[in-house]
Parts: structure tokens; C-alpha cells; sequence
């Protein structure tokens, strides 16, 4: 079982606590099961304090000898009830905290209010950003844990091609891909950060299905099964001459990675090969862009660019109210990370940033057809993490 | 595709307002996935405003046409920002609130603190506790689509009947289950209410996994793959005598069923049997006790002295600070729903109530045994919903 390595975690808290000083906080205090994963080491239900300076504190309602087995931080305590916090607080050196940073993006209300009572004095303020934004940044252990990912992604791709055939279900096919995914150790949880977000492996969608707009801030949705959850496969029968976009992320270890192939059973009808070429020369554009100091909205404003002038302004990252306004996003212990490469964005790219870049143009009639990969941001040239051949996979 | 018909949404509308009416609150703002499926019939991102009187008001980010073909509503309206809330309020005659419900127990901070500025003379209360009330009775539509579930875990049984083997590696038994419940239109996600819950299927495992304590609120949860993610399988491989606990659930059309089976490969040693045995008694106990009027608390309590008498106190339930407090729990469009049959829960029960009953014990050195099934609770003697034979499943 893979655990974090102290070094990993110094250097994270550090960064982190650097964030905290700047913005005048005395503290952060963790909850949401990402965060914990990435600050800690562990996913046990707890409380992580992470002081602007000194060591951090783990409090553990639950199970403190996993989390003192899975962890390498050295104070680490149990705690039975949430009204202990402020003794426990204090017994470990930090009873003067003033202004902490919360999670206001993922933390309840219910939790919020709770903190309000048991430090009626205590300013509460979002750290939600601070957070986020440090986990931008990926260290060359955590870059080896995707890349084992997107080697995972590169085995589901191929198998694709195996089993795709006329009159096969996205169900039958999601079922094979899934099951191929597990038993070469994918989790099974995809993690998203944005409220609601539901995602189960991605979407794997057949022919017009793939323009099928949804509430999830993605560029594909598909119908789904049912009102219930309606992203992703419907239970379509593939058709030839039709693409078929596998968008499954890989989540091994914490950690994922992400990219989408078109397939197709037969060659694409002309108008679906030549928004596809399209689809290349912005992701061409965009690689050129993947450089240090380049802002994430400058990136996307280049994919526009070259999506409008070869004339798919209106059907780039899907179309209409279901046009999404990016091209790419981090990508990491969430799926959903920082920087969105989109409108607006003045966020700085650097060195470690791992970015899944994804240019999608739907074709009426047809579906949508696309390619992602997942880039390291470097010093030079970005370097791919995803591996699988990026032709559309005529079978 | 399964729409949720209006007459379904009528009633439970009314139900909730019944509720608001008796909190004094003007209205309930509703937005997280369960509970919009639940009261509007999709799940497109949305708000949901209930008026303690009158029609309710869908407000929808994203996607409208979807929201318009999967919500009966009356009234569904697009709305391109959260700021243009107030206006859309008075333009149906909602300008008045004055006390309005959330839910606090789901809801982020971030939009907690949105709500504030959009309303600033509107008190904000929790209303978690009636919307999870509301849905605790389920109708015979409801308990329809849960019966299906439940077929497919029966399928899911016997397919682990079939392929379970010594030396087979629970992720290789955990690739085919999944994918057997796939292939027959399981939706994938798994909704848990409570705060970092995530579960993936649930939980199969292997011998002395079993016994493995988690952060999940469950008797069981195994080692999982890493700490990023830890319940559930952990790679072990299957010998023979030894439990192997199928504890996964089904997610159909938004309903979730919740089953488990105590599996072995040749007979379990004496220990385990036994232990199995009493399960079946605690099982018996609260089957007796699932009747309008009873308090939740009171079939825990009858569950807590079977387990005693027979010798079974301190390992019922799991064991020492993993040891859990309660030996079922209402579900519906989550698995985590109320009432909790627990310690404490003075909540009575009612016909229409789905619970699973899970008791379990953990024997050293084996691992977990232990037997689920999904009631109906009825006017008279509770109905199974579960259907797979309750012997251990000896291959």
C-alpha cells in the first residue's frame, strides 16, 4: 500500500502555511476527504490544523491507528466529540487562533455553524482558494502516480478497440472497460470538488449521445441512464460511421489522470474527420501555450482562436446554453483542479502544473468527437502524460 | 427512461409543506442532487424553491430543455446567475420570504454566505431534518423501482456463488460483480448524505478485511487499495473457511437497495458459523420489531440484547472504537437515510419505511460475518425487498 512520504507532506504543508501568512491567517483547519489525503496522508475522519507556523495537528474522531498508520505527521490525536476541539486546542499549543480558513467551497453549513459555537471569537474566513491553488503545483512523486494512470487509460483505450462492434451497448462496453479498470486497480471513486458533481469513471458515449448537454461543468454529459444521474452512457447501440468519445479518467492511488480518444466503427463521415482535424490543431495550439508565466485564460483564448478561424466557433466545447468556456483544467487528487484553462482566468501557469486539455467540437447529426491529454507543465516544451496514439481509432 | 410521475411529486411537495407550515418557515430552497430528484424529478444543476403554499419554482443554471422533459413541475424557468434569484422571486410572487429552509447538513459554506447577500433580510434556517423526514416514507412507486434493485443484487449473489474460488483476488471478484450489475443497468454512483461519506458499490471482502475498522459510518470497511480511498477491497485473494462479505448495493432509476451475504469456500470453521447464527437471531429479533409505532431506538435495543445474551456484546457491530451504534438504516434515493435504527432515535416507524437491516459480528482471526436485507416496513408484518437465500453461501 502506497503511503505519502514525510517529504512530500513538509514540503505541501510549507507551501500552504507560506499562503497562510500572506493572507494573514493563523490557521487552516481541514475536514473535506481531499485536502485531508493530500495534507496528511489519510482519509480518516478528522480534523487536520495546519498552523501559519509549527507543526500541524491531526485530530481523528475516526479510526486513529489507521490514521496514525497512514499518516506521517507527528502529532496526531484522537478526538471523540467536536466540543473536545477547543481543550485539544489549547493542550497542543493553539489556543490564540484568531482568523482560520475554512473549505467554504466544500464544507456544510451544518459543520460552519458548528465551528461558529465552539470558537464564538475565532474569524472564519475561506481558504477554499489557498488550498486549491497549492495543490496546483505537482512534485515529480506525485507526477509518477499519474503516469501509472494514464497507462491504465491507454489499456482501457485499447480495449475499446477489441470490443467496439455494431449493435454492442455503451452499457456492455462501460461494463468491459470498468471491470478491465478495477482489476488493474482503479479506486472506483473519481473525485470532484464542485458541488454536486457526480461522475462515475466519465463518459463513454455513442454517436449523438455525446451531444447531449448536462448540468456537470463539462463539455460532453451524455443522457445517462435515467433523470437520476444523467451523465454518461444510455444504453445506445453503436452504429458504424458514428464517433464514439471515451472520456474515462483513471484514478489510481489518489490520483488522476485524464483523457478522451474518438473511435469510430468505420471511418467518420467527412464533416466528423474534419471537425476531429480541427480538434488537433487546437490542441496544437494550446500545447504551444502549455509554457511558465503563460495565463490559463491566454490558453484558452488561443484554442478559440484557432476553433473560430477554422470556422466551429459555435459548436467548440459543445454548443449553445451548453457551451462550456474552457479548454482544459488541472488535474490531480480531483478531478476538477486548478487552473481552469478558461474565460477569465488569470491564474499563472508553472512548472508541475498538470493540465488535461480537451478541445471538443459536437457535429450535428453525428455527436461530438474530441481528444484529451493530460500535460506536465516544464521548464521547456510540456511534456504528455497520456500515452494512447491520438488518431481516431477506426475499427 | 423513468420519469418520476407528477402525482409522485405532487405528494411529496405537500408532505413537505405540511412540514414547513408546522416549522413556520415561508419556504425550503432546495439544491443538492438527491433532493432535487427527489422533490422536482431531475437533477439538472437547479434551485428548487417550495413555498410553504403554492407551486413550487425550478430555477434552472443548467440544462433547461433537459429539466423541462424530466421535471412534471409546473413551473420551470431558466436562470443564467444566482443574482438574478431576487428578481426571478418577485416575478412569481415569492418576494416575501421571510424564513426560508436549507440544507445545512449538505450545502457549502460558499453558498450559505451567497444566500446571505442575495436575501439579506431573510433568516436562514436548517430544514436537513424535514426534507431527510419527508422522504423516510416511501410510496408503492418508490418501493417498485427498489424491488428491481434488489433482483439485481440476488443476480450479483449468485454470480459471486459461481466465480468465487481459492487464490481469486477480491478486485478480480469485485471487476465481475460490477460489471455483471452494470451490464443490467446499475446507474454507478452510490448517494451518501453525510459529509466526505464515499462508497464505491460498497464493500466485498475477503477474510480478516472484514474486520478492517474505516472512517465510514458502517460496521464494516475494509483496508481499500491505498489511504486515498480506504474502504472496500484491498487486492486480497480468497482461501478457504473464511467469510468473504458481500455487502454491495444496487442504484437503479435513483433507488438504492442494500443487501449483504456471508460467502465461503468450503464450510466456515465452528467460530464463524456460530457467529453467523447469531446474525440470523438478531435479524429475527428486529424482523419482530419492524412495526408502525415502534422507535428506532427500540429495535436497536432488542438488536443489542439478542447479541449480548448470546454472548456477543463486544464484538457486534464491529469491535471496540470501530464499533458502531446502531444495526440498520432507512434507504431510498440514498443509502444513508433516515430513520437510523440506532442509539438515541426516538424516530417512530411508519408503513412505507424502507430499512436495511445489517446485523454483523467480527470474529478474530476470520474476519466479519453477518447477513443485510431491505424491509418494507407495512400495517402488518414487515416485507422483504431482499430476496437472496440467508444461508451462509457455501462454494
Amino acid at each position: 500500500m502506497l503511503l505519502t512520504p514525510l517529504t512530500e507532506i513538509e514540503a505541501r504543508v510549507g507551501r500552504l502555511q507560506g499562503r497562510l501568512r500572506a493572507a494573514e491567517l493563523d490557521a487552516a483547519i481541514l475536514l473535506q476527504a481531499a485536502d485531508l489525503f493530500y495534507f496528511s496522508g489519510t482519509v480518516q475522519s478528522a480534523w487536520l490544523i495546519v498552523p501559519a507556523e509549527g507543526a500541524p495537528l491531526l485530530l481523528v474522531r475516526r479510526d486513529l491507528g489507521r490514521a496514525q498508520a497512514e499518516s506521517p505527521l507527528a502529532r496526531i490525536a484522537g478526538m471523540a466529540q467536536p466540543r473536545e476541539v477547543p481543550a485539544l486546542f489549547r493542550a497542543h499549543g493553539l489556543g490564540g487562533l484568531r482568523r482560520v480558513g475554512l473549505e467554504f467551497d466544500v464544507l456544510p453549513v451544518e459543520q460552519y455553524v458548528r465551528f461558529g459555537r465552539l470558537f464564538p471569537t475565532v474569524q472564519l474566513v475561506d481558504a477554499s482558494r489557498l488550498v486549491r491553488e497549492v495543490r496546483m503545483v505537482k512534485s515529480a512523486w506525485e507526477v509518477a502516480i499519474m503516469r501509472r494512470g494514464a497507462a491504465l487509460q491507454d489499456r482501457m483505450a485499447r480495449r475499446l478497440a477489441e470490443i467496439l462492434r455494431p449493435g454492442v451497448s455503451d452499457m456492455q462496453l462501460a461494463a468491459e472497460l470498468e471491470a478491465e479498470a478495477r482489476r488493474h486497480g482503479h479506486q472506483g471513486p473519481i473525485r470532484m470538488r464542485r458541488f454536486n458533481a457526480e461522475c462515475f469513471y466519465g463518459h463513454l458515449l455513442v454517436g449523438e449521445d455525446g451531444a447531449v448537454p448536462s448540468w456537470i461543468e463539462s463539455p460532453s454529459g451524455g443522457p445517462g441512464l435515467s433523470p437520476a444521474f444523467n451523465n454518461g452512457p444510455s444504453g445506445r447501440r453503436a452504429g458504424a460511421h458514428e464517433p464514439v468519445l471515451l472520456d474515462y479518467a483513471a484514478a489510481l492511488d489518489g490520483y488522476h489522470s485524464d483523457q478522451t480518444r474518438t473511435f469510430s466503427i468505420g471511418e467518420l463521415p467527412a464533416e466528423g474527420a474534419r471537425a476531429y482535424e480541427a480538434c488537433l490543431g487546437v490542441w496544437e495550439a494550446v500545447r504551444e501555450r502549455l509554457r511558465p508565466g503563460e495565463t490559463a485564460a491566454s490558453v484558452y483564448e488561443a484554442a478559440v482562436a484557432v476553433a473560430e478561424r477554422l470556422g466551429y466557433a459555435e459548436r467548440f466545447m459543445n454548443a449553445g446554453a451548453a457551451q462550456v468556456r474552457f479548454v482544459g483544467h488541472g488535474v490531480g487528487v480531483e478531478l476538477d483542479e486548478l487552473p481552469v484553462l478558461g474565460l477569465g482566468s488569470d491564474l499563472r501557469l508553472a512548472p508541475g502544473m498538470t493540465l488535461a486539455v480537451e478541445p471538443k467540437i459536437v457535429c450535428p447529426g453525428l455527436g461530438m468527437v474530441g481528444v484529451e491529454d493530460t500535460f506536465l507543465v516544464t521548464e521547456g516544451d510540456p511534456e504528455l502524460l497520456t500515452m494512447t496514439p491520438r488518431q481516431v481509432w477506426v475499427v
